[in-house]
């Protein structure tokens, strides 16, 4: 059993209320990567330049995450992106991007990538991801990330790809965006008559939505008094939802299974936004994940003692 | 037992992508009071003009609510609110606001209306909210609604206020403004260590929070495909929550009161959003509440069923 992302591997400077840091590692793929490493063998594909050193692979291959998929571009530098949070932290500013090997990136998969049970398509240009869909060995579970931009300038491609996929994890704006429907539910519902069996809605400081055919579930985030930095957030919870799917489902997963995924990804995702980068999700363990899935549990439940 | 709530009585004229009502009746205290009704004996104090007619106190009156304490100014014209609301509805304007007879209001209350067990101070001027605090005969629970303008131009008496309830309902952003601290959780407990044991924090779409001493809960928004009207949406809430703590919690409200009362709100102000106004609360049953109840249940619950 394997899973294969697809994303970006990157350093990122980031400004937050609580400090700085510079060209710490980040990107999609390594976010998902440590999350999803908790439950299945994951191998990210991406390129990175000579400044990728191997600090940078230690940290990618915490709990056996295999980088032989990792595209060293000679002469090359890794794609880099500067961005800054306001007070709240519910905005933030890019300050900077520059896109370096990922400009001219065409994803090259190992055999072994290839044939993974599970396939992440982090947040890459559509057409890479229909190259992606058409290299791998008809992965179990597949899975697609994306943004405003690809809707924008590449939007018949990225359909395509939802077509082809088993889940779509897009924040609310990207879902009413994608569709044109204002409507968070009516949306979805479109991009289940597309192909898939689930979306999933990030929200933020919400938490996230999931609505399948047979109805609809939420979580609100993990209450934290001090969040660091929200970088990666919606990667990590990909990574937990996708990496429990990849371990604990057989076939298509039903719907108290992606409850239990969700319940995963929002665990992972409040502990990745409690520090800078990776760091906490790096020397995370799974007991506190389980841990904190039971809180989650707790805090979202309620019984009616008496209909009075 | 009795509520008392002291608010607005209104006449809103609302456009929304569904379509356009003028002069429909409206308030703070008329939303709650149809919300409440289900569960005990309301009576809203508040001011109208000779404008509101037989045909909006029978509305008001839904399920046995008392308007006794509905004060008629003569020659008077009723407050009166004007708004749009954009494409998503997450977005609304202020068209027109016409103060009229709440220009110059001054809460009297009726000793049945002091007498009451449970008082609920909607959104109106914090000094006034105190006269009627000091015009009770110490209910047993009180809450307390309010607004960015009050917090702009009366925060010390709005303190004051909240020093004195029970429980607080406010939406995020004025959490965030009246404590200065930009994260939820924080902000919520500063107010908790004023007084209040209950923060509610009013989300909109995504729902509401809880934050009380023993924790924090959280409720998703009831999934609609179609949400015609917002307006009144959080009043509704707040007069489910109040009024299901009247009628079934006996002293300081447990947490797993609290979280039931939540449920009911929750209930309550999506059938509000259903239509404009007040048309689909005042022909509500309290088996349509129930049943929603129920399915919020569903749509929240997950198992996790063996810790891998």
């Amino acid at each position: 059993m394997s899973i294969t992302v697809v994303g970006s591997l990157a350093f990122d400077t980031v400004r937050t209320p609580f400090g700085e840091r510079k060209r710490m590692l980040g990107g999609a793929a390594t976010h998902f990567a440590l999350a999803a490493s908790f439950f299945d063998e994951v191998r990210p594909v991406g390129p990175v330049g000579d400044d990728f050193g191997e600090a940078e692979l230690a940290v990618l291959s915490t709990r056996g995450t295999i980088v032989d998929d990792v595209e060293r571009v000679a002469g090359g530098k890794t794609f880099f992106w500067e961005g800054e949070y306001g007070w709240d932290l519910n905005s933030r500013e890019t300050i900077d991007t520059q896109l370096n090997v990922f400009e001219h990136f065409q994803p090259k998969l190992s055999p072994a990538a290839q044939a993974c049970d599970v396939l992440f398509l982090a947040n890459i240009q559509p057409d890479l991801q229909l190259d992606v869909l058409d290299a791998c060995d008809g992965p179990r579970f597949t899975a697609v990330d994306s943004m405003n931009l690809w809707i924008d300038i590449a939007r018949d491609s990225l359909v395509k790809v939802i077509e082809r996929v088993d889940a779509v994890t897009l924040n609310d704006a990207e879902l009413r965006q994608l569709t044109g429907k204002p409507n968070l539910i009516t949306a979805a519902r479109e991009i289940l008559s597309w192909g898939p069996s689930a979306v999933v809605a990030k929200q933020g400081e919400y938490g996230a939505a999931l609505v399948t055919g047979e109805g609809f579930f939420a979580l609100p985030a993990y209450p934290l008094e001090t969040v660091v930095d929200p970088t990666g957030a919606g990667d990590s919870f990909a990574g937990g939802f996708v990496g429990w799917l990849a371990r604990n489902s057989a076939g298509t997963p039903s719907d108290s299974e992606l409850r239990q995924a969700m319940a995963y990804g929002t665990a992972i995702a409040s502990y990745n936004v409690e520090e800078f980068g990776t760091e906490r999700v790096a020397r995370l363990t799974i007991d506190e994940v389980h841990e904190r899935v039971s809180e989650i549990q707790r805090l979202t439940h309620f019984t009616v003692e008496a209909l009075q």
